[in-house]
């Protein structure tokens, strides 16, 4: 499975009073995630919408392992965990570039069917580097 | 069961290039609306923090219903779904006033166990409205 | 002149790690300010759009005399300071309702000509409230 | 005049419905540039504050020149600007690299007087490249 890793680097605002990102940047961040692995996979999400064609989230989860603190490097790793049925179903990890540790995972966010023959076809495209 | 009603405006930020509310805005509704329950209790979650007593969010779930526009007002419904076990869980709906149309629900919210027994004993003290 | 007063309280992923309101908030505030002193004239920004009329910000101003913690309330005060040549300036107070005391103000804000005809005639509509 | 540049790529819901970076965000984005510039320097921030010296925002100006839409990439010029009497001001640039047309300027932020000497000994030290 195809993985695409990007890193962020922790806003001032995004970190809260508890010194620790607020969790609603996570969903951001995978947004962020989605959005250069579907770039990788040929088909930029600007382009999609230049067509008319929209992505609204329909369902969205969080588990939160560890804290992010302010100014510290994160990796967003993003998926396609899931292409069978009429959904999409994207994945993350927001991981710690040092010691590798997960400190977030996106369950599944499900999308409206429409793009999913778009994103099945080119994630089953020749080519794509194999998830270790 | 107490449930909290607040009422919020749709910020102009807060609506994206689509015209319609961000998926990453709905955690921070559910949250105003955790703190306008946790005051209706008795317990304001400003006073917890006085005490060093923090409750990051450690889980997190939301299903869109609907789209919420620019300028629209809408109402945050909380409550406590679950005292049992370890973990609080709090569940909120978003409800556009006109029609009364669920447009978003917080999938139960899990939170540290230490705070569970103050929530406990607060929810369940006489005098608290019912959820219809 | 005329001055809308609508009050806010601060969402816990406003406040930054100082404990205060971060910095970037203050212009969104402005903005709810401004929307609700354009429905208070009469001229509702969401009907604006609807004619396909929108008012980018040109320039920005804050002034930063306070801290703003969480959970407190505040006033957004909004005014229109300037109507003389091609341009529009809207200013803005957040004042602590306790002691009157301004924690923030908003240089004047510019905005392209083509609206300016229209807050123009609002503005000096009979019935509308002088400012003290 | 040493000058710290980093790119940023627009994200999702720093657009609203005109299509174009919300002009809350810009603030965001001079922060950055401001971290980095003192990463450069040799004082990073979050070491500032490790040692109890904050930084809040005490004046705050925006111009806007054009607009920045969603995934575009941008490249945020940040340089101190004065350091003469009791303020620091920092100065900021975005632009788009393609045609380095500048999309808008931060004017001359200030800051309390407290890390003036930290900041005025840095600048001053041998080896900092000069701004074109």
């Amino acid at each position: 499975m195809k993985v695409n890793t990007v890193r962020v680097r922790v806003r001032y605002p995004e970190v809260d009073r508890m010194n620790v990102v607020h969790h609603s940047n996570h969903p951001i961040w995978f947004e962020i995630g989605r959005t250069e692995l579907m770039r990788d996979l040929g088909i930029p999400y600007s382009g999609l919408e230049a067509e008319n064609l929209f992505m609204p989230v329909i369902e969205l989860g969080v588990r939160y392992h560890g804290s992010v603190r302010y100014d510290e490097e994160v990796e967003i790793e993003s998926f396609i965990e899931e292409l069978k049925g009429a959904r999409i179903r994207f994945g993350y990890r927001i991981v710690r570039p040092a010691d590798r540790k997960t400190l977030a995972e996106g369950l599944p966010v499900r999308f409206p069917a429409r793009l999913r023959e778009i994103l099945l076809s080119a994630a089953a495209a020749p080519g794509t580097e194999e998830r270790s």
